[in-house]
């Protein structure tokens, strides 16, 4: 197979050979790959692949069908089109996916939007309603809310009742942002800059990292929690313990990719269970900024860094 | 009554008028009143009183006899031995304490214990447990152990089944917090310096402050919580976002004193269902460094200031 592969920071579309998959695994014939942040991460060298995943092939999403499987697969055949989170090695022809992390894709999505939905609904459903317990009522703020994270998070959480405040730097966007964050409950879209003014936030998704830590800390309600799941903008942050202290509040940092496949697989159990009906419905929508073709994802790389896209960019097949 | 006052920082001890019970309340004629690192922030200034709390009587746990009830008191009577939590107040020869945040002072207990027992308890009980879900074989790094929180938490940690590494700064004070923390269970002592070597914590219980935030994260364990309750070494910290990420880490900011009634109530409640019963039976002690008269209290207060000490600086009537 050909894959996507890092070769000293340049991305290239190299010959590997191809993947077998093990006891509960499923081999994909990938049609749609989705980027994150992380494989930016990845192709400088910060975010090395954990063990038993090829360290040079980044990828952490994939939409296909199923070709082959292993040993004691249960709950899909050669044929089923899935999606699924993988722990890297996504960006290929070919993809070993584990049955329990796989999700079936709805009839009426297209690949590039099955593509680009695994990781960042699972990234936010995780984070705003397993790890910090969003119920409805909640004023949530959403930063970086343009993005395929903050897009996801928007959605759900404004479909769950909470009141979202969804901060976007680039004012291109601001107006998709509300149009697709409106669909789904009380969106309201605002500037980076005095974010503090909409609070006080039950919870802030954080995808920005430390220069906003210090004004997240400020506008916090009590009980409030931050949960930090990007450092775009920088990882060293300046925190008040005072400030946290007087608000009872609680940081959360947390990524998905290093997790146990138990941990990894009850996530998708919550996704399947709280938001795969809410895309099989058309409730949610993954807005896909860019399809390009595998072969020339060094261009899609370029793309996803220089930022002020709405949404995913999804490498296709 | 008189009561210890502060006067533009300084202490003295004054007349003041009687408080009165309210609805709920019991009044107490204060037999022993610990002190706590809040009295000293509110000493110079910087932890006011919450509304509806006199600003200037110090004092946030006291114990005592019921000499009056409110209307509709049904948990105590005149001339029953209580010990509480308050907001305020508590420095004084009469303090009013809601029938909900006070529990029953065991037989065997003397008034300095006691009056050194709710808020470091409380404190502890609810930040290790209530905020942080200790289990049974969690590791627990306790910073500043010699102090009143400290060695409560390092007691009622190492009971429940946890391995506590103690962190104290003061070699004299090493041995005496080994001997009542090994009566509960497993632990260890050591100096601040090299503490993550003892890791990783899935629970580190902060009462120094910004000095070993970054420590902390980097000694966590995968899921482990800091919890940041005082900041006598600095409250300005330095949090490297992309390693708390990483450890998939929380840190948790809190304290008692702002908090509800209700909330309060709910504390208590959990204290006198798990902790009550280890000081009655003698299996966690209160240890009193000092018992000084109320009326020389700024003796006391300077003497906390200077820190040194194991256990509780205890004023009593």
């Amino acid at each position: 197979m050909r894959a996507v592969t890092i070769v000293d920071g340049a991305i290239e579309w190299r010959e590997h050979p191809d993947p077998v998959p093990g006891p509960d695994e499923l081999l994909v014939a990938v049609r749609a790959a989705g980027l994150n942040g992380a494989d930016m991460m990845q192709r400088r060298g910060l975010y090395p692949a954990p063990p038993g995943v090829p360290a040079d092939i980044p990828g952490l999403e994939v939409a296909g069908e199923v070709v082959d499987t292993g040993a004691g697969v249960t709950r899909f055949a050669i044929g089923d089109r899935v999606m699924a989170v993988v722990a890297g090695g996504g960006q290929a022809e070919l993809a070993v996916v584990h049955e329990r992390h796989a999700l079936a894709v709805p009839t009426a999505i297209p690949w590039a939007e099955a593509g680009g939905f695994p990781e960042v609904f699972t990234t936010a459903h995780d984070t705003l309603f397993t790890q910090c317990g969003l119920t409805m009522g909640d004023r949530v703020l959403v930063h970086g809310a343009a993005g395929g994270v903050g897009i996801a998070g928007v959605q759900i959480a404004a479909r769950a009742g909470a009141t979202v405040i969804a901060s976007v730097r680039n004012a291109d966007l601001r107006s998709a942002v509300s149009e697709l964050g409106s669909a789904c409950g009380a969106v309201e879209v605002v500037a980076p800059e005095g974010f503090g003014e909409h609070g006080p936030f039950d919870i802030v998704l954080e995808l920005v990292g430390a220069p906003n830590i210090p004004d997240d800390v400020n506008a916090l309600a009590i009980g409030g929690r931050i949960a930090v799941i990007g450092v775009g903008g920088g990882a060293s942050a300046e925190l008040n313990l005072l400030g946290l202290m007087g608000k009872r509040g609680r940081i959360h940092g947390s990524t998905l990719r290093a997790r146990s496949l138990e941990d990894k697989a009850v996530a998708a159990r919550a996704v399947e269970h709280a938001v795969l009906p809410l895309l099989e419905r058309n409730e949610v929508r993954v807005p896909v900024a860019a399809e390009i073709p595998m072969a020339e994802a060094e261009s899609a790389y370029d793309r996803f860094a220089a930022g002020g896209k709405l949404g995913k960019i999804v490498l296709v097949a």
